[in-house]
């Protein structure tokens, strides 16, 4: 259905409101979770609806436990992901612009950072490439394993272009675990190949999921991908493993920052760029296939759509729910 | 077959001043091939057998362009990509144990690194964090295309873990081309959906997969990571994009090294990595797996069992034709 930006925004921050949030974090929350939300991506305002965010009562101010002038380490004090990680997102920008690259990490959120292309974003809107890394709670068995033992520890990359940015984000699961909450509140399958239940074995349905485990996208090679991303937001950023004690309130998130101008002559990048993306989509296509997109655009070109006409496209019964919960049903 | 290390060994020094090059360039080339050979990863001698690395009559010395604390960019005059990446590993290891995290690029190297968890291992080995991107010549189509305008641009990540290192090393397309080349000498065919004909169609004919082009591994979210490889190593190193009149003499590679110490205490991140490694390990597993292998560690023991053994195992054919060009035949 279509429902109108402007009472998405309304809602959004009635919920925040309520749900405890002061304006200043609200409005950073909004603007995550409405970046993911317009552009399709399932980490938006299905948050809100499935009362995921939670504002810790114990959370306090972020405080700086180290740094360089490359490098913070943020300790976010059960704030929100979202307030955190715009937190260190400026600051690898500062960092990076300063040095020509910057490194950030935060531990200690209490809450997901929503999609992480949207950090990995505004740093390539700043002309800088942007690398995020988040660490999630524990729903993924590693290759071989029947087990969750990591996350599904999505991966983003910005990249500038001198137009708009490039942007990836992926988990590196089969599948987002907000799919997997998302079709159990729908009462739909998921894909298959994509979980096992508790046995191992291979599963289509979300509760038998959750009581099991989401599978690593693209076998090995993911595994070892999720891997890497336990190993910079757990022991590197210093957020917590699996069977930790703190596993509920200690999220760990890195950033990287480069400044192209730190490798090449001022411009040199871009232009580059631009000649990359040109010749990508201009290559001949398979059969079928009418344009080929670059990634992050067809979520660029959906939210943009939503902006430029006031309404975004979305499911019924996720408004629904989403409503209810905003006006506190 | 066994084939005695020893041989394999002498008849690469053999192979390698053959071709033209220096005792020290050659020492290098030798112990980046044989690390590759011993895992069983198909960047080894097969570059020999099949004449993939001739010395360059026009190269020249290793040039640095530009360079910062942090960083430096390396112009490798059409040196072995071997001997230009050993300078740029060492370079970034003792960046990054000054200021904690480097960057280092290299372009205008005029053949293959071999395989790139080699420099990843050695920055792991030297307690540092190491991520290489390599950017190769184009093989590989983006998801919707049947032309190549993509390398198969592997990523490397080397992890200290206190004991044995973690080591990703993976292309980012469905298949190495090495294994393409690997099944065309052998008159082999390729596994399904790996690769595409002129005409775009699937094939598992190497011929017509070196005359069309490789896939991407993992669909959309492959090719969006061998994008991003190609960002990294073409615009920001400076390595040649497709259709680049230098796109045979500049490849592109970068590195980064981040030390664990510039975010944690020291000893920490290396404690946390065991833990982390130790509880994959000992997670339920799936019904007829035996054990659960970390990223690299399957070739790790191979390459130790091959050095205590003093025999690697290799296809008959593969070291009849490597000793064939060894010995000049």
């Amino acid at each position: 259905m279509k429902v109108a930006v402007a009472e998405l925004r309304a809602l959004t921050s009635l919920a925040l409101a309520r749900l405890g949030y002061t304006s200043e974090d609200a409005s950073l929350i909004r603007e995550a979770l409405l970046y993911a939300e317009l552009r399709g991506n399932n980490q938006g305002l299905i948050k809100i609806g499935t009362n995921a965010i939670p504002c810790d009562p114990k959370e306090g101010p972020i405080r700086i436990l180290r740094k360089s002038a490359v490098s913070a380490v943020l300790d976010g004090n059960r704030r929100n992901g979202m307030v955190v990680m715009d937190r260190a997102t400026e600051m690898a920008i500062e960092k990076s612009r300063q040095r020509g690259i910057a490194i950030v990490a935060t531990r200690h959120t209490g809450t997901s950072t929503s999609a992480i292309g949207y950090y990995a974003e505004r740093i390539a809107r700043a002309g800088h490439i942007g690398f995020v890394f988040s660490g999630t709670p524990k729903v993924v068995a590693m290759e071989g394993s029947s087990e969750p033992t990591i996350g599904t520890n999505p991966i983003a990359v910005g990249l500038p272009t001198g137009g708009e940015p490039v942007v990836l984000d992926m988990a590196t699961s089969a599948m987002a675990y907000f799919g997997v909450i998302e079709a159990k509140a729908l009462g739909r399958q998921l894909p298959p190949g994509k979980a096992i239940d508790a046995d191992g074995k291979d599963t289509n349905d979300p509760a038998k999921a959750i009581a099991g485990a989401l599978k690593s996208f693209a076998g090995y090679k993911g595994a070892a991908l999720a891997l890497v991303v336990e190993a910079l937001t757990g022991p590197l950023a210093g957020g917590a493993l699996v069977g930790d004690k703190d596993v509920k309130t200690n999220r760990g998130n890195l950033i990287i920052a480069v400044d192209p101008d730190l490798l090449v002559e001022r411009g040199e990048y871009e232009a580059r760029m631009a000649k990359l993306a040109k010749r990508v989509r201009a290559a001949k296509r398979r059969p079928g296939v009418s344009e080929i997109l670059l990634p992050g655009e067809r979520g660029g070109r959906r939210a943009k759509s939503a902006k430029a006409s006031g309404f975004h496209d979305m499911d019924a019964e996720l408004f629904a729910q989403f409503k209810r919960v905003a006006e506190g049903g």
